[in-house]
């Protein structure tokens, strides 16, 4: 079986086709419904996140579509009493379903913040349910990394940031999808070559400890790799003993400028990384080599870079891999998908809430637009309000409490359309403008909430009318239970 | 860009393509290597882990291939003087070059332990190492998930475990490999409906709480699931108040047991879920439905079973999401990937390990095979011997230093060939023998061994034989540095 696919309607959870079955016996399969994807809570404790996996998502609706033997396997499956869990007419009708939804989304790169919709899939509810887990599954994996990797550019301070994650990702997928996020969220450049190929990431990567150990002694290593690739040397230094390689990277860069090249540096990869960067910056610069980058790896992050940052360490570049690909302090991003409105039969909305124990969790009812208000340049707070009643709102409370006039401030419309009737009306950024996106509103971002582990938070609210509807649909369902 | 991929030959990075020509430019593509993978310490804090992912890297073998657009790709590469870092000659190596390594592999679902080979990779250098990431990737995650698997089976003491983590995985190829090793792990089902149809995987689901939602009443959902899946209903109760949710379930399934069927059980998803299973249980029971099973779920992983199982929770079968697929409290498995010998112009066999500070990351040299021993039914240890020298050893030394005798030990050999030449010799046991293998495998592991959090280690150590080289190559690369 391979591991490869090029058909993805499957890639749900049955759950999704039982109850869209279930639709579909009711005469239901084709009602209107509006849901949103959005996380309750910053990744990381931080105050931000990045959307990413949109055009990941577009890929995946343009080519939805179920193919004879996806409804072979679903006619396989049996219930507990060994009956078929489908009739024919229903996979007829999965056969012949044409995706028609519309969708609003965050641009790739966009700062987002809890509650407020990444996605707005809204049509017939058998189609938004059986989206629902691929969708999920994409933005979830990919915002989380982009704002890893945002964190830890953050923490570089500006530094060049290599991600060389796709050793320990989650699967090949894994592996890819977060060399693309993690270009979107600000590093630099990946070590994967088939992201590189797949999304015009920049490639890069010289030598492992297994070259150095292929040679009789560590000088023959980098004058051979130096003589293969002169274009292309950074010498990883610490193979035997790193002071000494240092000392042997330098003669190797040496010959090298006699060649009419220069090397590209040194790369520390286990040892107290602030002493032996400092240590070997000296003796680079003292042999002639100012420019010769010093790049460092080994279970590196935001807080291990922040550390080594305040230890005054001399690295240029930082080499992250299984903490950025995985995110490993926080492998998941708790995303949701709510139903926040479904048409009656006269036309109208009927708008819907999930309550919960905790008021965090409780969802926002709606068809939410999102209009972002700045100040002096800056982003100053987000207010979700309800498309079918416009926009009127002066002043809105922040879901922390907090009452904010808008009087006087930049506000700007933030969801995109990206489909409409299941056609597509967005251009697709490229990767490179996704990222730029990401950098531009980053600088937007107030100080304050870039902390690693910030104090404040940003100001997300209901329009007034949105904060009311809630309030009466959490009376409502009360009686209801 | 599409996110699906048929051609893997450039998933790897960019450091095992700029080696592997220099390799090829000094004349020494085709040296024979040996490289062991493995990991040095067991996952989550644990005293086993069980293999997974061969049958995926066996689809990757099988199709390694360079296409013209991977060569386009790495011909468009530049190095920092702007020239390109390959020349075409060797572009047209890769393009010819066929995969010729032998491989010898645990099977999926096999015990395994710190510094034994997972997988043994013997050919020409230049394949070694392009392969070196791609396998790691694979066997890492794998061997990750299905290893989280069987502990989280192992706290349900036998209780059905069911998979569904899709939506937050850690992209599309992390819910598909996810699933699949964790079922290879233990788990009883999926709701993953893809990796049901790919690897013949149980997959299982009912309704989720937006179906609740989408109708005026609890009632009404789930008469009308019922009429649409007589033969699939689990009720997930909570959407409002569990307990009413739980007498609403008990009506449907009355009316359903007048239709002539059986409900399969109801759902909890939040809440005190031992309380809410107990009470649950109790007017289940009651209302005579002493078979509905009753379903869990809300971040459960091993720790937070075996916490509900203590305080006596009814709960029949476990769902378990993003804690297993994403091995949410270690996202990653630190498996490498070292060079341990390289054939000399004589046909001699140079043996090779990697120093460290660390004497654990401390790599063990030869050409490893191994074998396990077992005593009264369990496993006792394994011995990692040099297969050029053959097996001679009578007592060795684990790594914890206690010395162990064998005779009268039953003894195995456990890795298998796969590849030999390039040319795939094993049969791909199915996903379900795989599955059994696993389970029987553990049946052998002492139980003390077993514990989430054991005391004991399990013994792996090296020949006499292999000890002395070790040390002998530990003294040598001492005196290189």
């Amino acid at each position: 079986m391979s591991h490869t696919q090029n058909n993805l309607s499957l890639l749900t959870d049955l759950y999704q086709l039982t109850m869209s079955y279930g639709y579909w016996k009711k005469g239901r399969a084709e009602e209107e419904a509006v849901f949103h994807l959005f996380f309750r809570k910053n990744p990381f404790g931080g105050a931000y996140a990045i959307a990413a996996g949109l055009e990941t998502v577009v890929d995946l609706l343009e080519n939805f579509r179920f193919e004879e033997e996806d409804l072979d396997y679903l006619r396989s499956l049996k219930g507990n009493n060994g009956d078929p869990l489908f009739e024919e007419d229903f996979l007829t009708y999965l056969k012949e379903m044409e995706f028609s939804c519309e969708i609003m989304a965050l641009p790739e790169g966009s700062l987002c913040f809890p509650h407020e919709p990444i996605l707005r899939v809204k049509g017939p509810i058998i189609q938004c349910q059986i989206l629902e887990t691929p969708l999920l599954n994409i933005i979830n994996f990919q915002t989380l990394i982009a704002t890893k990797a945002s964190r830890i550019c953050y923490a570089a301070e500006g530094d060049r940031v290599l991600e060389f994650g796709l050793r320990r990702a989650q699967g090949i997928d894994g592996g890819l999808s977060a060399s693309r996020a993690a270009y979107i969220g600000g590093v630099h450049a990946s070590s994967n070559v088939l992201a590189g190929k797949n999304y015009g990431i920049p490639c890069k990567g010289t030598h492992a400890h297994s070259w150095v150990m292929s040679f009789d002694s560590e000088e023959d290593s980098f004058e051979a790799y130096a003589d293969a690739m002169p274009n292309n040397c950074v010498f990883l230094v610490d193979t035997y003993d790193t002071i000494e390689g240092v000392k042997k990277a330098i003669e190797a860069g040496k010959r090298l400028r006699d060649r009419g090249f220069e090397m590209n540096g040194i790369r520390l990869d286990s040892g107290d990384l602030a002493q032996l960067s400092i240590e070997s910056r000296k003796l680079l610069d003292e042999a002639g080599f100012e420019k010769a980058s010093i790049v460092a790896s080994n279970d590196l992050d935001e807080y291990r870079i922040s550390e080594l940052k305040a230890k005054g360490a001399k690295i240029d570049v930082w080499g992250v891999g299984t903490r950025l690909v995985t995110a490993y302090d926080q492998a998941a991003l708790g995303g949701v998908y709510k139903l926040a409105a479904l048409k009656k039969a006269d036309g109208s909305w009927d708008y819907k809430i999930k309550l919960s124990e905790q008021i965090i969790k409780v969802s926002n009812p709606g068809m939410m637009r999102i209009k972002r208000l700045y100040e002096g340049g800056k982003v100053k707070g987000d207010v979700l309000y309800n498309e079918e009643w416009g926009w009127e709102t002066r002043a809105f409370t922040s879901l922390e409490g907090e009452r904010i006039e808008m009087e006087g401030l930049e506000r700007d419309e933030i969801l995109v359309k990206v489909f409409e009737n299941g056609k597509r009306l967005y251009v697709l950024p490229d990767i490179h403008a996704s990222r730029s996106n990401a950098l531009n509103q980053l600088a937007q971002l107030p100080e304050e909430l870039k902390l690693l582990k910030p104090e404040k938070k940003y100001a997300v609210g209901l329009s007034d009318d949105l904060a009311k509807l809630k309030q009466k649909l959490i009376d409502r369902a009360k009686k209801q239970g």
